[in-house]
C-alpha cells in the first residue's frame, strides 16, 4: 500500500479508510505511514511496534503534539469508502482517519512551522487500555511525546474540547442471609437490601463544576447489577457495579473516596479508575490554539487519550473533524468540508 | 440387592440408605422393592419405570395412599450409613428413606388393614418437576393413585403438616434508554428504575391467611436480579425475578393476578407456577388420621408433592420421621426412635 500525501485531505481520508486497520491489524497501514514520512527531510521518524512518531527539529520555543489513532472498530459491511454529495462514508471515516489525513497532510506540506511539531500515529485505541499504543509509547519513550500542548485529533465536530473527565468503576455490595424462599423471613434478602444502593443512586445529584473556565458534568450510575442463588433461595449477596464519571478537579483517589462516602455502610470495591485531564486552556500554548481555531471551547465529558498526555504533564485538548456521535456506527461518515476546514485552521495556526 | 422386610424399621432404613439411589439411578432400588413386594399375596404390584405402586384390595370403605420418593440428592461423602448412639447418619436417612422403610414395613406386616392401602414408591423427586415420578404416574395411571387421603411421608418431625403453599416465579422488567455513561442524562437507567420494583418488594406485607383451620404464611421475594450492557453504557433493561409463595386459598391464576397487580406499571412475565394444596383436615379420612397421630397439625409452607394429590382431588397431608431442616445436608441424620414412633402410630391407625 502506498499513501499519496499530495492528495487533498478528503481524498487521502478515502485512501486511509480503504486501508482496513481494525485494532491489531494496523501493521500494513503503519508501514505505509512510515514509508510516506521517512523521505521527508524535515522529519525524524521513530517507530514503536505499529506506532509512528515523526518530529520536526526546528529549534522553536514551543513544541506541539498532534496525535491520532490509526485503528478502527471492526468493519461493519461499510468498506470500501463511498463519497456521496460531499459526504464520505466508511469504517473509520469519522473516527478517525479524517483526523489522521489532516495530520499527514500537515506533515507533508509544512517543512517550516512556527512551532516544532510531533506527529503521533498510534495503534489499538479502540480496545482494552493495556494494548493502547499511546500508553506503550508513553512507557517506552516518554521523551518522544514531550511538548507544550497536545492536540488529540478525535472527532469533536470542529470544536475545541478541553481536557476530559475521569472514570471509575466500583462494585457496591449488599449482603443478606440465605434461607429457603418458602420461609423467607428466616433470611435477609440481599437483593431487597440493594434497593438502598439504588435509592442512593436515584437521589444522587451530580456536580457540574467549572474547571479552568469549562463546565464539566459528572454522573454516577449503575452499569451492572447481579444477584441470586436459585429460584427458591433468598440470596445473600447482590452486587451493583457503578460507574462514576468525574470532573478533572478530582483525582482518581478523591473520586474513590467520594464513592466510598456516598455508599457508606456498604462494602465498596474499586475495580478500575482512570484520571481525567484538566483543560489547561489558560496555558499560553493552549490559548493561542483556541484563538486560532475559533469557536467556544467546551468540556470533554468522555474519557479520552488526552488523559495520557495530562499524566505526562502536558496540557491537552481534543479537536478534529467529524461528529463524535457517529463514531462506531455502521453508517459512520464525515463531511468533506469538515476535513478541509480542520486542515486549513491547523495550517494557519502552525504558519501564522 | 435383596431387601429384608423382616428387619426392624431402623435397620431396614440403614439397608435402604446403603442402596445408593441418587435421582436417575433408582433402578436397582426400585427392582429390589418390586422383588420384595411381589411375593406378598395381599398386594397387587404395578410398575411405571422406576415407580412401584402396591395396593391392597380388601373392599374397605376408605382407601389411603402412603407415598414416598426413593431417590436422594447427590451423595456427599456420607455413605455408607453409620449408627451412633441412636442416630442413623447417611445420605437420604432423613429425606426420606426412613419414611420409605416405614412404608415397606407396613406393607409387609399388615395383610389386613382397616382401610385399603396404596403404597407408592416413586423416583426423581429431587430434580426438575418434569422428571418427577409421581407426576408421571398421575398422567399415565391416575387410577392407581385414587384414594380418600394421601399421606406423603417426607420428614415433618413427626407432626402432621397440612396441605402446602403454592409457588410462582415471574420476571418483572424495568426498562430504560441506552446512553453512553459519560452523558448519562441522555438516557434512562433501567437499573435505577428497578429500584422502584425493589421499593415494592421492601414494602410488601405478606398475608398470613387461615385455610381449613391452619395458618399459612405467604412471601414475595426477589430471587434473581440482572441488568447491564457494558461498563460504559446506561442499561436499557433490568429484570427482577420474584418468587411468590402463596397460601392454598389462591389458585395459581389468582396468584399471577396478584403479582401483576402488585407490580402494576411494569411488564410481568410469569415463568412458572405450581398450585398449593388445601389441608382438608375437616375431611373424615384426614380427621381420623390427625386423631390417630396426635399433636397439633401445622401448615406446610414449602411446596411438596401433596399438591399433585390435591390436583387429583385427593386430600393430602405430610407426615414422616426426621427433621426437615436436615434434608440435603451432608450431615443428614434421623433419630432411630422417630422411625419406630412413626411406624407404631401408622400401624395403630391402620389396624384400630
Amino acid at each position: 500500500m502506498d499513501l499519496d500525501l499530495s492528495l487533498a485531505a478528503p481524498d487521502l481520508t478515502a485512501q486511509l479508510v480503504d486501508a482496513e486497520s481494525v485494532s491489531g491489524g494496523e501493521k500494513p497501514l503503519a508501514d505505509a505511514i512510515e514509508a510516506a514520512l521517512r523521505p521527508l527531510p524535515h522529519l525524524t521518524v521513530h517507530r514503536d511496534q505499529n506506532a509512528i512518531i515523526a518530529r520536526t527539529s526546528l529549534g522553536r520555543d514551543q513544541r506541539v503534539v498532534l496525535a491520532g489513532h490509526i485503528d478502527t472498530v471492526p468493519v461493519a459491511d461499510n468498506l470500501p469508502s463511498r463519497l456521496e454529495r460531499g459526504v464520505l462514508y466508511g469504517c473509520g471515516s469519522c473516527d478517525m482517519k479524517s483526523g489522521v489525513a489532516v495530520q499527514l497532510r500537515l506533515a507533508a506540506q509544512l517543512p517550516g512551522t512556527n512551532r516544532d511539531v510531533t506527529y503521533v500515529f498510534y495503534d489499538c485505541e479502540e480496545v482494552e487500555a493495556e494494548r493502547n499504543g499511546l500508553l506503550r509509547v508513553s512507557r517506552n519513550s516518554p521523551e518522544l511525546l514531550a511538548g507544550d500542548l497536545a492536540v488529540l485529533m478525535e472527532p469533536t465536530d470542529g470544536l475545541v474540547e478541553g481536557g476530559c473527565q475521569g472514570t471509575l468503576r466500583a462494585e457496591v455490595v449488599a449482603t443478606g442471609k440465605r434461607a429457603h424462599s418458602a420461609r423467607s423471613w428466616m433470611g435477609v434478602n440481599a437483593i431487597h437490601e440493594a434497593g438502598r444502593i439504588l435509592d442512593v443512586l436515584r437521589a444522587y445529584e451530580p456536580a457540574e463544576p467549572e474547571v479552568d473556565g469549562l463546565t464539566y458534568h459528572e454522573g454516577l450510575n449503575a452499569v451492572f447489577i447481579g444477584g441470586g442463588v436459585a429460584g427458591n433461595v433468598i440470596p445473600d449477596e447482590c452486587v451493583v457495579t457503578v460507574n462514576f464519571r468525574f470532573a478533572p478537579d478530582r483525582s482518581p483517589e478523591q473520586a474513590a473516596d467520594h464513592v466510598r462516602e456516598v455508599f457508606a455502610g456498604f462494602e465498596v470495591r474499586v475495580t478500575d479508575a482512570a484520571g481525567g485531564a484538566r483543560p489547561g486552556l489558560g496555558e499560553p500554548a493552549a490559548a493561542s490554539f483556541v484563538d486560532a481555531i475559533g469557536g467556544t471551547p467546551r468540556a470533554k465529558l468522555g474519557w479520552t487519550d488526552v488523559a495520557r498526555f495530562s499524566s505526562l504533564g502536558i496540557a491537552a485538548v481534543n479537536y478534529g473533524p467529524g461528529d463524535p456521535l457517529l463514531a462506531h456506527r455502521a453508517d459512520e461518515y464525515v463531511d468533506v468540508v469538515a476535513i478541509t476546514d480542520c486542515e486549513a485552521r491547523l495550517l494557519a495556526w502552525l504558519t501564522a
